[in-house]
């Protein structure tokens, strides 16, 4: 019988097998009094089951609060596994058995989930994204390279006329992909309809000029039938994308996009620091992107390297590469398209292919462009620039010698301290 | 024009004045470059504005670790206010805003979120919940006194045979709610449709009987059509209840069920640990029940006192509370039912009651029912008769002395050390 696993690293005054063995009597048939219903049969049939236990260290003070007390506290890494059986090849689910009430444990006193691991039958009962790289390239008429990408900002306060003089500007700096900042939706100071019209007259005109249809991530979130109808909208008026809060519409929120809609959805992981943030408690993003693949996340935001964050390098990296690695190892791929952003510059392009292979990325970067000293057009053609330097593997400084737009952006924009991924 | 407010603890190397003014700014206009569209009076119109700072102390070291580093670390209460001209009455959007992309800011080294508030008019536009604690009376013929109520244990396992006839069992224990585990849902070993079947059967016939229609909440999580469909399904069998995890269906799934079915919606808060455990991060849940409650949740769990997690007593109280008090000053109350559970007996049934004032709430109690040494329908009995002594302010080791069931309760289960609340 097909299982699924979640791998935890977590922290224990009982010791990790021990605490292990309570996560996993918790999320399966455990209570805190054996009943008589609970016969050996069914346990064996129903319970989670420890895989795996291996201490890395054992400190004296508990990482978090905690009601049980111990003399030290072991911590770790712990595998659980789960009968597919039991939830059913569901999503939300899941959710809830991995990361369901096993955060307040009492024998707990650090906890995050690292991964998970889906068998073949369960990811391919999940649609995944519906187009993923390659139908947004299609969509964006972008064959090859990376996608420049911006943001408009200011982040709210624009008018739907406001935005589309923007976006114009920008369409005519040549750039790929520009999407709404995530506290703007459909408010009365710039409505999503009056502000969609607006926009996609501008692009519609660009394209019929040029050929070239810039892809606009609007930002849909809102209630599920409200989405639904936002996306027709967008979708009637030659939109390409639509955006949404994924910790706002939800796991179910998101599915309901997808089988509803016909465009790439544009994953934005705002609040995320609630759970990546600390190292004792929370879910690391290689497992968490996972879910959002299955449930049709075509785009999703990775932080950028030298971010404005928190988030260190490393992190970026291992996010980057798992949106596009497989979700399952013999199954399909779902590939998602990794979105760098969060005070991204020429001199991040290099080093953010590099952690991919490859030019299958959004690179999105808000001041990175329209600070440029010769203007927003200048500043789109320093990424590509740069964007071109990496491609031919020649470092952005040399590069810049003979290309000026990325010379002057290189030196309008202070050079990050990067670290190694 | 309405504004809505915020409230965080948060701790910062800058002081929280300024990394106030980061968040605010982060949260509404700001980027990291000013922006020459940025003008004076857009700012005027959309800008977040902190409203307060109230310094609590001072520490050497940071909470979190954090990019940015100082000589010290101030920590204190601030609050932010936005307009709801930016965001419209959106739930969703709401939720983007308050707890979007602040936990993660390289200026702050601990951030909660400890309340919002929100304007009439905003309130008034989200639905709340349709049931609340009179309709759930109504239709589960409570009408007056605590309803005891059950979890369906072991939570994984049962066949829809078993369940019903440990339903049956239940019901002949005169119990008022009874409630599948979280991990129960529609997995093939207990698939959904069939669970209902057989266990309105019994409670249908119960009902013939007695009179006396038990309510049972189903676990319906799913993507939003299926548990859409899956109501139906219950409906039509006669259900009262409809059970959801709220982290897997999200704001949008909630309100989506809210909109579209019409019975009461329990909603299971597993996971909440990772909003609740660590004292440097999260939400608290007297912010994060308010908003499922704009969105739908008719009973709300709040954990209970003494109970097997972390929660200490005190938030317990709070949040119990919390989901009775108007979810803001001037407008509609849209109070949901709370939920204790989590390792409760007798022991908990007076202090429980005191926290309120009032016998509306949900006492729910697994083992504490099931394992009573004379049988589950002694169980139910002795939480009866702690009922009637809380509400006749007798203590309840005195009541015990003249009422076996409780006698026996009291006895074997131990008794909580509980915090004053």
């Amino acid at each position: 019988m097909a299982r699924f696993t979640a791998k935890y690293e977590i922290e224990s005054p009982i010791g990790i097998g021990r605490a292990a063995e309570v996560l996993a009597g918790e999320q399966s048939s455990g209570t805190f009094v054996r009943l008589a219903a609970e016969t050996d049969e069914l346990r064996e049939r129903s319970r989670a089951r420890v895989e795996r236990v291996d201490v890395l260290n054992i400190s004296e003070q508990p990482s978090l609060p905690t009601r049980r007390r111990g003399s030290q506290y072991e911590r770790g890494i712990v595998t659980v596994s789960w009968p597919v059986a039991t939830i059913g090849n569901s999503l939300p689910n899941l959710l809830a058995t991995i990361a369901g009430n096993l955060f307040e444990l009492a024998e707990i006193s650090a906890i995050r989930l690292l991964d998970v691991d889906l068998p073949r039958e369960f990811v391919e009962a999940c649609p995944g994204p519906k187009f993923g790289v390659t139908g947004t390239r299609r969509l964006a008429g972008v064959e090859e390279g990376l996608m420049v990408g911006t943001i408009i900002k200011p982040s709210v306060g624009f008018s739907p006329d406001d935005t589309a003089a923007l976006v114009k500007q920008l369409a005519e700096a040549d750039i790929d992909f520009i999407k709404d900042d995530e506290l703007q939706a459909n408010g009365p100071n710039c409505p999503l309809e009056d502000r969609a019209r607006e926009v996609m007259r501008v692009l519609n005109d660009h394209q019929e000029k040029t050929g070239k249809k810039v892809m606009y991530a609007f930002n849909i979130t809102d209630e599920v039938e409200e989405m639904w109808r936002h996306a027709e909208t967008i979708q009637s008026l030659g939109g390409s994308c639509l955006m949404v809060s994924l910790h706002s519409v939800g796991l179910a929120g998101m599915r309901a996009l997808r089988d509803h809609c016909d465009l790439p959805l544009h994953g934005h992981r705002n609040g995320w620091g609630l759970y990546s943030r600390s190292p004792d408690i929370g879910i690391s993003y290689v497992a968490w992107q996972k879910l959002w693949r299955l449930a049709g996340a075509d785009h999703l935001h990775v932080n950028g390297l030298g971010n404005k964050f928190t988030e260190s390098d490393s992190v970026v990296a291992e996010s980057a590469r798992a949106v596009q690695a497989p979700v399952c190892e013999d199954g399909p791929t779902y590939a998602a398209m990794p979105v760098y952003s969060s005070g991204q510059t020429a001199w991040q392009i290099a080093p953010s292919r590099d952690i991919l292979g490859s030019d299958d990325f959004i690179f999105c970067a808000g001041g990175g462009i329209m600070s440029h000293p010769s203007g927003p057009a200048a500043g789109v053609t320093a990424l590509r620039q740069a964007a071109m330097a990496a491609r031919e593997g020649i470092n952005v400084e040399e590069f810049a010698k003979s290309h000026r737009e990325l010379s002057e952006a290189l030196e309008r924009f202070e050079k990050p301290t990067l670290t190694k991924t």
